[in-house]
């Protein structure tokens, strides 16, 4: 019987080299655009910079229930020696644009947000005056601007209101609905499309002791989209190099960036290198790289879009995932550096040794006192269980010794992670 | 003319006994629950603890391409004293289950993942050894249980896997895909329905100097979907006692929390709290807190549901809607305390003077070196591009002073906030 036909990897290259080999290599893409109704833009990026049309408010209005009075005969008002003033009618909010003009003495009753009348530069809360028949009686000393909030104090006309790549909360939602807009640009989600390989796998809910069902693709699947991308699952590929070259070439079809997950290491059945390079050129362009775990993955460029394989193991999967496929996310959603990723700085719990190789470290974070405590996670990088127990991970050189209570800045999956601190 | 009629705010009280108070009046609401598709479960809330119902691995299996022996005879191997092993086959995950099986001085090859036959308790990787012809040659001692995962080392059937109020995140789902489930029982999220006060507001995108569009209620529902809830539009209240009394009557079916925006002073056209106390027992328990800005929040309860009475500055708005209605969310959707809503620990900036009321400080947040920086947002209470620039708050006690440097715990509006701190 023969030894089954075994291959040597490449020698492994850095991973931040190779990340950047990556970013470099689809850099010309050109992003595109959609327009999105305001209450379905949450959490989408701006593809273009949003200025003010109009001034907030669009005139002097009161921040107050209360009087609009011309204040100059108040300088000397006190409880003992107050100023009157009649009271000629009520302003609210629906009057404006309003002719209602109040002379020295008189006062005009001003609901919140409602215009100042002409001739009033200030208004008085209703508490701090006292009434007495169609006539108030201020008692104190009264500012010109008082209670007012002038034109465009909010916003000003033709400022920058948001910048191009911005995220948009629910705030900023808000503010773009003040300028009367009902839709915003954003560009468009990039399309992941997943591929699971080797004939061990079964569609999720297949159940069998024997074999593995499609998980690890609904958690690249989930990380993708938490991370602005729209994930398509595109099932698990056959163990035969023609129909994983098939399969790729479909999945490159519609989509922008191709995720196979495992078949991508030596064995045997690692059909996915191979794929990729009968594909078109450049073809595989990294395999392998200097990651405990993680070692296992690389990427291609076919006709222009990116490849990158994944290696099976979880732990390794997930580290290749986000050294490869959360860059591109951010990089084709209109994002840059670390894009929809959470990073946060935090204390060590542990020292730690990297080792010879760059270390994806899991971590789960908890928050302690007045910082948050980063411990290194466990575990196999096979078992799922490993990852479900961190929050994120932080890359660290070769060599590289970090003592209990150093300084960390931790990389979170995603955002929900902030859920799971406390 | 007479002087508009002018009601006072009742003696406003300490907003964490508000809210305290709030939550007590509603805690007897039992939670529902649904079915989700996992691939749609993402951010959802586990309504039940998930145990394992199968072993992860199934079975001992080998987690490299190697060779399966029995390695008691591997003690003295070395480089010069080769211990040999006759190759009698081959196995692929898909083989399991096998009878195959290895006496002493034979072996099989496995490939990742397979199965490990009967009489093999070690698998050595295929790059340890040597090949010669249908033999290999083992070079150094080999450990019983190397290259193996145990059955049930990931998963134990029988352990808890996710608690329930667990907020899952992708790779959570894909662990409940391990175990062959399909969908996961979650908490229904709970509908929040938002009603603006005042015709001054107009409809979304019917551009009109004189008014204000309804961007507080876009707020207001992208936090509140943010946070785990489903928020419902249901337009502006007339300005009359009766309109809003019934515009909230028709909120209240089919809402679990119904937020009005607006009207809840006591000024001529604040109709909501009397609307409130009209609709049923016992109507308005709290209206206005100690609490800066957010003074002219206050709550009801109907028919054993809450209605929140949110002021119409957004500043105030924001305030109160983090006092009162982000902490019912969390408790509808079946999660405790803060919920979904990131706390982080961080370094204020400046010094704080809260002040003689319990003060609502808006803060912006940005990583420096090892920590998170918050510094104090200042702008008017009634400008949107205030809540733009701040990313979280903090509610600090009356009369207290924090130092430059202090640590200050930040809550973030929302997870998108994340997005916005580097």
């Amino acid at each position: 019987m023969n030894r089954p036909d075994i291959r040597r990897l490449p020698k492994r290259g850095d991973p931040q080299e190779a990340q950047k080999k990556l970013l470099e290599a689809v850099q010309s893409k050109v992003l595109t655009s959609e327009s999105a109704a305001l209450a379905d833009a949450v959490g989408r990026i701006l593809a273009k910079d949003i200025y003010a049309n109009i001034n907030i408010p669009a005139y002097d209005k009161t921040f107050i229930d209360g009087y609009a009075i011309n204040p100059q005969t108040t300088a000397e008002a006190s409880p003992t020696k107050p100023v009157i003033f009649k009271i000629i009618g009520k302003l609210f909010p629906s009057d404006y644009p309003t002719n209602v003009q109040v002379a020295l003495g008189e006062t005009v009753y001003v609901a919140t947000g409602s215009a100042i009348p002409k001739g009033a530069f200030s208004t008085v809360k209703v508490e701090e005056t006292r009434l007495n028949g169609d006539q108030i009686e201020i008692v104190r000393p009264i500012k010109p601007g008082e209670g007012i909030i002038p034109i465009g104090d909010d916003v000003k006309e033709g400022s920058l209101l948001l910048g191009r790549r911005h995220v948009l909360r629910p705030q900023d939602i808000g503010l773009l609905a003040s300028i009367g807009l009902a839709e915003a640009e954003v560009f468009k989600k990039p399309v992941v499309a997943i591929l699971s390989g080797g004939d061990e796998l079964i569609k999720q809910s297949q159940k069998n002791p024997a074999k593995f069902p499609n998980n690890y693709a609904l958690v690249v699947a989930g990380l993708a989209e938490e991370l602005g991308a729209e994930a398509e699952l595109k099932g698990i590929m056959p163990d035969s190099l023609e129909l994983v070259e098939g399969r790729i070439s479909e999945a490159l079809e519609g989509s922008d960036i191709v995720v196979t997950i495992g078949g991508s290491s030596v064995g045997v059945k690692d059909f996915v290198p191979d794929a990729v390079s009968r594909l078109g050129q450049p073809g595989v362009v990294v395999q392998g790289i200097n990651l405990r775990p993680g070692a296992v993955s690389g990427f291609g460029i076919v006709k222009g879009k990116p490849v990158v394989m994944l290696p099976g193991h979880i732990g390794s999967c997930i580290a290749g995932f986000y050294l490869f496929v959360a860059p591109l996310i951010s990089q084709f959603s209109g994002l840059q550096e670390e894009g929809m990723q959470p990073t946060l700085p935090a204390e060590l719990s542990e020292a730690i040794d990297s080792g010879p190789q760059f270390r994806f470290l899991l971590l789960s974070l908890k928050r302690a006192e007045s910082r948050l405590l980063a411990s290194p996670v466990e575990g196999g990088s096979s078992a799922l269980t490993t990852i479900v127990r961190a929050n994120g991970y932080a890359v660290i050189p070769p060599h590289t010794n970090l003592s209990k209570g150093a300084a960390i800045d931790v990389q979170l999956f995603c955002k929900l992670e902030t859920a799971q601190m406390s």
